[in-house]
């Protein structure tokens, strides 16, 4: 398949896509982030279940560009409902929304995003096929464009957070990748590095899965912004050598008291950033903001697979038969945050919910 | 080549040995730890160079180990040198001694273990190269089994210290692999499980080179002892869900005011270990214990490849062009550190130098 295989402009503003509609709305090109960084393939999906498989199985993964997915996985179902009364219509749409939502349960983008189509479905099941169809195709481009504003005045209002001249630690990969087109914690480093404000970047390699060193290393390459890459157990070392200025994440849900939910090794980074003295930012749209979840410890962590942890290619990293624990993400305490950056502005982690 | 390819009784108490000499002292049998867990293949080597190889390329690793190694290197160069008169047995000697020094910097045990040949190659030049010979293989057997002594002594100790009914989480491979036969931190996980004290292990992969996964949790496997697996990045997480009960660890190389170097990632868990109320425990042979290096930031951290960290087997995880950090040990300072455990006794880490 073609790098770039859908016709007319993308929404995204890097040079790739995680996630694309095509323009006559009726195939959905999602990047496979597995094969990164040595192939630059995508997925063509023409139905829900195909979009679905898509989130469960990590092609796509990244809060934000989950819940851009799912949208575009609900305009797809809509596609697919155009013969349908308005009774059949609900019903596909709501089975739809289900099937979405039950492929991943930590990110709460994913949900926010499948909520927003079924408003939608309910306010105009009455119609015909094509207005519904049209109706979930703008929606779901509106969600995409919005991710990207959020992006950038997330990212400039991070950037001026920043200490001149910072090299800033990430983990993951909350990139363009990870976005509809230009990062959270990304956003930021990109904002910084435009305006002469970064040293670099040292990027987590983040296991079991590898965002950072696979993804956030080979999309800040192609952006010409310097990073490094480390192992995650690296961390102390190079925070007590003076070699981290700022830590930026990006996040999976922050529950109302502030808590942060994000990949997992993000809550060690906070506590060795505080222990160092270094500023510990969150960088997240609005959308990962969870006022209906009162603390962090109410979050669902999703269990991830043996053979994610296990192996790596034809590699057995484990011994057959030895248990491994795989837990995808974890909980920052909101005092081990110094601030959350997001598109409403630059809050503290107690303010989320006043 | 078979699974115990060395004649005779090994002086490992496991089943398998890093490392045996032949009994005819013509033959050092290594254990190649890069193919563990898939693999149970020695090398074999018949001259120091051979042996020299077999530390820089890490067919062998872990302080105890090294040092054990080196000794036989030098058995291995006084049985060349069997024709050599005083002055040209010196001079090989010396020159062997080199050789093995400069295959890796951090480990004071291969230091040290090569000085203590060395004396004894001082003391008897003028003997036959019978006589020599038969010394060096005496003093490397010797500081085998005392190696194995020290860490059953040790091992006794730190069991005594654990919680009962503890989770011990432990890093990299500091076990039967990396010593003579038993093992410095996973010397205490077997005593403590011998007593039933041990509720489990919980084993960082240990990232990049994998001892926990490959080595640490094959180990214990063997010999039935509860092991999980965890990426580095899940200690912070494991900690604050009350899933660590202790952390023990081994170290390459004590500084006089107690500072401790060991595999890279230590450091992080110490500090979470502190931050979690959870003790931290080093196990080491008082040979690790360095009294001229006064302070820990002496001491020299080696820098390994590009290659262990980008890649892994046949895969990329770092995309070329992409710069990586590596090194390949840390220092955690002192006051970070609960205890010492030695064949000696049990240190406060101030106290070492008193």
């Amino acid at each position: 398949m073609a790098k770039t295989p859908w016709v007319g402009e993308a929404l995204s503003e890097a040079a790739y896509s995680a996630v694309e509609l095509s323009a006559a709305g009726d195939v959905l090109f999602v990047l496979d982030q597995r094969l990164l960084p040595t192939e630059q393939r995508y997925v063509s999906c023409r139905d829900v279940a195909a979009v679905a498989s898509t989130i469960r199985d990590m092609v796509v993964r990244g809060a934000p560009a989950i819940g851009i997915t799912a949208a575009y996985g609900m305009a797809l179902a809509a596609r697919a409902g155009e013969g349908d009364d308005a009774d059949a219509y609900r019903k596909r749409m709501i089975a739809a929304a289900a099937q979405l939502r039950a492929t991943r349960p930590t990110a709460v983008n994913l949900d926010w995003a499948v909520r927003r189509c079924l408003t939608t479905v309910a306010d105009h099941a009455g119609e015909s096929g094509l207005q519904r169809q049209r109706q979930l195709v703008d929606l779901s481009r509106e969600i995409h464009r919005e991710d990207v504003a959020s992006c950038r005045a997330m990212g400039r209002l991070g950037a001026d957070r920043l200490p001149q001249g910072a090299t800033v630690l990430t983990h993951c990969n909350a990139g363009a990748l990870a976005t509809g087109g230009y990062g959270t914690a990304l956003g930021v480093v990109r904002a910084a590095w435009a305006s002469g404000k970064l040293a670099g970047v040292l990027a987590c390699e983040t296991r079991p899965y590898l965002q950072g060193a696979r993804l956030t290393a080979w999309e800040l390459q192609q952006d010409g912004i310097d990073v490094t890459v480390i192992t995650d157990g690296m961390v102390a070392h190079c925070m007590r050598t003076g070699r981290v200025g700022a830590v930026v994440v990006g996040a999976d849900r922050i529950a109302a008291n502030g808590d942060v939910a994000n990949k997992i090794g993000t809550y060690g980074h906070a506590c060795l950033a505080r222990e160092h003295g270094v500023p510990f930012f969150v960088a997240a749209p609005w959308s990962t903001v969870d006022l209906g979840t009162a603390h962090g410890d109410d979050i669902v962590i999703e269990q991830r697979s043996r053979e994610e942890l296990a192996r790596l290619g034809a590699a057995t990293l484990v011994p057959d038969g030895v248990a491994v624990y795989n837990p995808a993400f974890d909980v920052t305490p909101a005092a081990y945050v110094t601030a959350i950056f997001t598109e409403r502005g630059v809050f503290e982690p107690e303010q989320l919910n006043v």
